[in-house]
Parts: C-alpha cells; sequence; structure tokens
C-alpha cells in the first residue's frame, strides 16, 4: 500500500485499529518528517527575507538536506510496517522438523536485526533534524521561531518513540555483538539529540523569550 | 480548506512550503491526534486478549476518551490555520484615523488571544493522551509495550511544541492578567505532563526492559 497516499484522517484510523500496524516505529518515521518541513519552513520564510541575507546559504543547505530527509521518512512508514510484518510471518513458519525449526529460528533472528534496523534509521535522521532545528532557531527568521522549537521537539518525541522500537526487537535478539552495537550507537545518538534540544530550549529562551 | 483530507505527503509539503501555515501549532495538533490513535491501538491490541480481561474495562475508557481527542486534534489543525490567519488580517487592518488605529489594535489582541488558546488546548490534550499512555503502559498487551512508550513521547513533543506556539504567541498580549492566567496554566500542565513521561519511562524499562 502506498501509505503515504492516504489522508491523515484514514492514515490515523489505521494506526488505532486493533491491526498492530502502522504501530509506533511508523508513526516516528512520519513524525520525523513533519519536523523536517517545519525545518524547511522555517528556511523558506527566512530566504524570503534579505535583511538575513547573511544566512541565506545556510538556510538553502537546510532545505536540501531537510528535504531528503522527509522523502526519506516517508518511504520508512512503509518499511517499517513491512519489517514487522516480516517478524510476524517468520515467527508462523512450520518448526515441526529439526531443519524447519532451525529455518524458523534463523529467519526470526534476520526479519528482527531488520525490524531493529528500521526504526534506528528514524532516530539518525531525528538526529539530524534536530541539529538544523538548532540552525533555523539560531539564525533564521525570528517570527518562526516557535516552528523551529516545534520542529526540535517534535523530533525529539520521534527520536525517544523510534529508540523504543528499536530496544523492543533488540530484546529478542540473540546476537550479542549486534545488540551492544546498536546500543552503544543508540547512547551516542542521544547524548547528541539530547544536546541539540538543549541548545533549541536556550535559543528559544534567550533570542524567543519563549520562557514560562 | 479540509486539512484532514489531504494526503500525508500532501500535507508535509504543505508544512514545508514557504507559507507560514501549517505551521508548529497545526503539526502538534496532528501529532497529539497520532498519539492518541496509538493508545487506542494498544486497548485494541489489549481488548483482543483474554489473559488481560481484569483491565479491559480501563481499555474501553482509554478507547472512548482518545478517540474524543483524536477527532478534536484533527479539527484543531484547521482551528490553528484560521486563528493564525486572523492574526494577519488584524495586522492589516486600516490604521489610518485614532478610530481605526483603535479598531486594528483592538483586532490584533483578540486575534491573539485566540491563536494563544488553539495550542493551549493542544497542550491540555497532549497532557491526557500522556495520562492514558501510561495506563496503556502499565497494563496493557506486553507485546504492544513500545507502542505505547511511543504514544507517550510524541504526545510530549506535541506537548512542547504547543507550548511554544503559546508563548509566541503571549510575547505579544498586553492583558497581563490572561498573560499570567495562561502561563501559570502552562507551568501547572507541563508539571502533570513531565510527571507522566516519567511514569512510563520507568514502566518502559521495569515492564518492557526497553532500557539502554
Amino acid at each position: 500500500m502506498a501509505w503515504d497516499k492516504l489522508s491523515l484522517r484514514e492514515f490515523i484510523e489505521k494506526v488505532a485499529d486493533k491491526n498492530p500496524t502502522p504501530g509506533g516505529g511508523a508513526v516516528s518515521a512520519l513524525v520525523c518528517a513533519l519536523a523536517a518541513a517545519l525545518n524547511e519552513m522555517v528556511s523558506n520564510l527566512t530566504l524570503a527575507r534579505n535583511d538575513y541575507s547573511d544566512w541565506h546559504a545556510e538556510m538553502e543547505r537546510t532545505l536540501e538536506n531537510m528535504k531528503e530527509i522527509r522523502l526519506k521518512m516517508l518511504e520508512h512508514i512503509e518499511l517499517d510496517i513491512k519489517a514487522f510484518d516480516e517478524v510476524i510471518e517468520a515467527y508462523k513458519m512450520p518448526k515441526e522438523t529439526e531443519e524447519q525449526k532451525e529455518a524458523r529460528k534463523t529467519a526470526i533472528q534476520e526479519a528482527l536485526k531488520k525490524a531493529a534496523k528500521v526504526p534506528y534509521e528514524v532516530c539518525r535522521y531525528s538526529r539530524e533534524v534536530l541539529r538544523f532545528a538548532e540552525i533555523v532557531a539560531r539564525w533564521g527568521n525570528i517570527n518562526a521561531i516557535s516552528d523551529a522549537v516545534s520542529a526540535a521537539e517534535l523530533a525529539f518525541g520521534a527520536f525517544q518513540a523510534a529508540k523504543a522500537n528499536v530496544l523492543i526487537n533488540l530484546n529478542s535478539i540473540k546476537d550479542e555483538q549486534f545488540v551492544e552495537y546498536m546500543k552503544h550507537e543508540l547512547r551516542t545518538l542521544t547524548g547528541e539529540a539530547e544536546g541539540a534540544l538543549k541548545a533549541v530550549k536556550e535559543v528559544a529562551k534567550e533570542r524567543g523569550k519563549l520562557g514560562l
């Protein structure tokens, strides 16, 4: 199915229904795409203003990167759903003979690794969106600073949600080296994502007077 | 325009383009709706399992509340866009005579209050989604715990993004009592949202083994 062709209302109904897909992984990819789009909007609103011309090159770079991420994350909605379905299919494989049991076990492990890697990519891209949110919050059109903050906060939500979807798959993966590698990477990304969010919050307070 | 009838791809393109709407406020309403839908999915996956029958009544209650919020937040996408447009229209009013200046000033202030109230409602409903995420994370189908965590993390992102959109409007509102009241409410809601998120994280770690 072309998930990105569904209307907002239809997609949300499909999230809500009793089918496990689209679930948290797919939704976090969508939210990452939305956050990237907000960074693009702030860049566009900055490019429209000549008094920000010192920052136009940065905004062009942001546009280019965020468009790529937005399109990739839209594709990830479907990738996440497929990866989940493959895990389910693997679990359904016959397990009567020893050979079948072995083949099933291998298929499950492979499917789980794939199902971990898709939301892991969402984590990586969400961290990237956060980095660019810091740029547009700091140097973008001041009138759109709440949009830059929104991009950062939503990308961080997508990051955290995607991370939970990596971790739940890691719980069933027997390849310890793979699990340790992924956890190590997630720890690094978490530090970077938290750092970028903190920076955006500071800019929001100082430049945007958005403190409580 | 019926924004919720746009496809995911079309909607995201409209976020990204140089038009300031839909912006951070509208996107946060959408993400709140998505998070509510994830709570519904976890409830549905729990109602499908007889071994969770002790919690079926809670899940039915969650379904009812989350469906209401999901539909309301979908409407808020349009409300947020309209509220922003009304602010812009008010600023465009003539200001040649003293009378016109006065009328314009009043219209701007009224439009700003409305533009603050719409994302404020998104904050309130996101806090509500977080509360129910805690319920489904704690008592829902364990296989869907990463979806419950996703609901919480995304609702928190929506909460924070919507808050920035309230605050940017408050910056231009002259009615100090209104501003103080809204900030007071936001502080309370922030405490509640943070508390619910923290609780979900603990459940995720203990019950779901989703620690890093």
